[in-house]
C-alpha cells in the first residue's frame, strides 16, 4: 500500500460529520488485547514478539472484515512514513518511535479501524467514528474482537478480564475517547470548572495527541479511566452522560458570546482568519489555535465560503509528516514553518469572512 | 472657511517626503511669544484677551504671507471640529479642550504655519515640514516672526529674553521637535539606551501627540528642553547632531535585522498587514501599532503596492474626529472601532504583501 496516496483523503476521524460535529470532532474505542500463553510485548524475546506478529498478522489478513485491512510493518516505512501515520491517529507514537522488533499495523481505506500489533500490548484494535457515536463504535470493535477471539486464545483470567501489560488497562482493556472542541468553554474560562467535574468521575482529559500532548487550540480528548470493576457499557454511559452535559455547557457558552459579545467573537474570528492568510510563518500549535478560532466561526455562521471538513484537512495537511509529503522534502523546524505558512495562504487565498 | 474640503488632504507633516523620509516623519518648530503691557493669558481678564485677540488676528490678516493665513475662532467650532484640528497637529489639545474665552487659530492651505492665538502665550506659532528640516523650518519661522514684530511689540527682557507664561520657555521661547520612526531600535531593544543619550543632552523625548501622549507603534517625538541660555542656532545644533546619531543607529539595527532575521521581519510585516485587512474592531492605538510594521516593511521593501503617504492618510483617517467626519455621524468608542476597522478593511483591499 502506498501511503502517499493517502495524502489527500481525510480519515474518518476529520470528516467532520456524525452526530453533535459542532462540538464533537470523534469518538474512538480501542480495546488491549493479548494472546495467551505468550509473554507480553516488553518482556518478549526477538523471536517471540515475530511469533505473535506472524500469528496476529495472519488472523488478521483472513478476517472476514467488510473493508480489506491492509498490514503494513514498521519496518518498511522510514520515519517520516511512521510519523505520517501517528499524525492520521492510526498508530500510537510509541508504536512509531520508541518500540522495537517486528510491529505493524492493519488499517482499512476508510481509516475507521486500525489494529496494531505488537504495542504495548499484542494488540491493540482501535475504531474512530467521526462526531459522537459511542454505540457505533463500540458495536464495530466488539464485532472485530469477537471475529478474532475465535481464532486466537487472548489472555484472560477469571477474575481480573482481561489481562494487560499495564495493570491500568486490566479488565475491559477498553478506552473510550472523545475529542471535543470547546472554544466556548474556554472563551468564558469554564474550562477548568468542566475538566474538574470529569475527574470527579475518574475521566481524564488530554490533547488532540493523546497521553503526552499538550492541549492547544481548546481541542481536548475525554476518556474513561477505569477498566477494572465496570462492564464496557457502565463505562461507556459515563462517559455519554457527562459528554452529553459538556455539549450542553459548551452550547449555552456559545450562544452567551454571541449575544453579548457578537462584536468581539466577529474581530476573533476575522483576526484568526487574517493571520492564516497572511503570516509567512506559522507553527504547528499557532495553526491550531487559529483554525480552532475559525472553526469556531464556521459553526457560529461568521464566515462563509468555508466548511468544517475543509478546516480539518488544513489541520491535518499542516502537521509536519504531511507538510512535508506534500511539499516533497524533508524540511527542518524552521522552513517547515514557512512552508507551512505558504500552504495556508494558498489554500485559504480565495475565502473572505462574512461581509458586514 | 470649511473644514471638511481639508478631509481628503493631508498636510504638510504627514506628506511624508522630504530628507530622511523612511525614519523621519516630520520637524517641526514652534516660537512662543506674547506682547508687551499685556498680561498673559491665565492672568488676563475677557476684554484684556479680547483685545490680545483682535490685535493678533488683525495683524495675521495684514500679514504679506506667500499663502494666505485663513483665521478660525475656537467658539465657532464644536468639539468634533477642534479634535479635527488637533488630529492634523494644527492646535494643541489645551486649546481645543482646556482654555476658555476669545482664541483661535490661522494657518495655510498646505497646513505648515499654524499661529494659535491665547493659547498658554498669546501667540504660539508653529511650521512643520515633512521629513528631516531643521533649517528650513527655522528659517520659514524666523521669517513670520520677523514680519510680526515688525507690527507688535513683543514682551522681551533684556537679560532673559522673550517673557513666555511658562518659565519654561522663557529665552528663545522655541521649541523644535523632530517626530521619528524607530521600529529597528524597538526590535533590538536599543531604544532605552537612544533615549537615555538624548536625555542627558536635556533633549525630551514624547509621544506622537506631544506632552502626556502615549508613544505608540515605535513613534516619538525629539524636542530640546532648553530656552534659555543657549541661542535658536546653538539648541537646533544639539538636536540636529543627536538626531543624525539617532538615524545612524536606526538604520544600522534595520540593516542588522534584514541580515539576521529577515524571515521574521517579513512575517511580522504581513501579519500586521493582514490584521488591519481583516480586524472587524480596531483601537486607535492597534492602528498605530500595526501601521508602524506595515510603514517598516514598506522602507525595507517587504510590501510591494503600498507607499508611506498611503500608511500616513491612514493614520490621519483613523483618528477619532476624521474617521467621524468621514462616516458622517457622531460615534461612540465601540462603534468608532468598528468603523475604523471597517474604513481599514476597505482601503487596503487591494494591497497584497509581496510574493514569497
Amino acid at each position: 500500500m502506498k501511503l502517499d496516496s493517502m495524502l489527500p483523503q481525510l480519515g474518518e476521524w476529520l470528516r467532520g460529520t456524525g452526530p453533535e460535529s459542532d462540538i464533537v470532532i470523534s469518538t474512538r474505542i480501542r480495546l488491549a488485547r493479548n494472546l495467551a500463553d505468550m509473554p507480553f510485548t516488553n518482556r518478549a524475546a526477538g523471536i517471540q514478539k515475530a511469533e505473535v506478529e506472524s500469528k496476529l498478522r495472519e488472523t488478521i489478513a483472513k478476517l472476514n472484515w467488510h473493508s480489506p485491512l491492509h498490514y503494513i510493518g514498521m519496518q518498511d516505512l522510514n520515519a517520516l512514513n511512521r510519523q505520517f501515520l501517528v499524525e492520521r491517529q492510526l498508530i500510537s507514537r510509541e508504536m512509531a518511535n520508541v518500540l522495537e522488533g517486528p510491529r505493524g499495523v492493519a488499517f482499512d481505506d476508510t481509516e475507521s479501524v486500525s489494529l496494531m500489533v505488537n504495542e504495548e500490548d499484542q494488540l491493540r484494535m482501535q475504531v474512530m467514528r467521526s462526531g459522537f457515536a459511542l454505540d457505533q463504535a463500540w458495536e464495530t470493535i466488539d464485532r472485530i474482537d469477537d471475529m478474532i477471539e475465535q481464532k486466537v486464545q487472548y489472555a484472560f483470567h477469571d477474575q481480573f478480564g482481561y489481562l494487560t501489560a499495564c495493570p491500568t488497562n486490566v479488565g475491559t482493556g477498553m478506552r473510550a475517547s472523545v475529542m471535543l472542541h470547546l472554544p466556548g468553554l474556554g472563551l468564558t474560562k469554564q474550562i477548568e470548572k468542566a475538566f474538574k467535574a470529569m475527574q470527579k468521575i475518574n475521566l481524564v482529559v488530554r490533547g488532540l495527541y493523546g497521553e503526552g500532548s499538550r492541549a492547544s487550540g481548546d481541542f481536548f480528548q475525554i476518556s474513561n479511566q477505569m477498566t477494572l470493576g465496570k462492564s464496557e457499557p457502565e463505562a461507556l454511559n459515563d462517559i455519554r452522560s457527562l459528554i452529553h452535559d459538556t455539549l450542553k455547557y459548551e452550547r449555552f457558552a456559545r450562544s452567551t458570546l454571541l449575544r453579548e459579545n457578537k462584536q468581539a467573537l466577529q474581530d476573533r474570528v476575522a483576526r484568526a482568519l487574517g493571520t492564516l492568510q497572511s503570516a509567512t510563518m506559522m507553527t504547528s500549535e499557532e495553526t491550531m489555535e487559529l483554525l480552532s478560532a475559525v472553526r469556531l466561526g464556521v459553526h457560529m455562521h461568521l464566515i462563509e465560503d468555508l466548511t468544517a471538513p475543509l478546516i480539518n484537512e488544513l489541520f491535518l495537511q499542516t502537521q509536519p509528516a504531511h507538510l512535508q509529503k506534500i511539499i516533497g522534502e524533508a524540511l527542518d523546524g524552521e522552513a517547515r514553518n514557512a512552508a507551512r505558512a505558504r500552504y495556508l495562504r494558498q489554500r485559504l487565498r480565495e475565502i473572505s469572512p462574512q461581509a458586514n
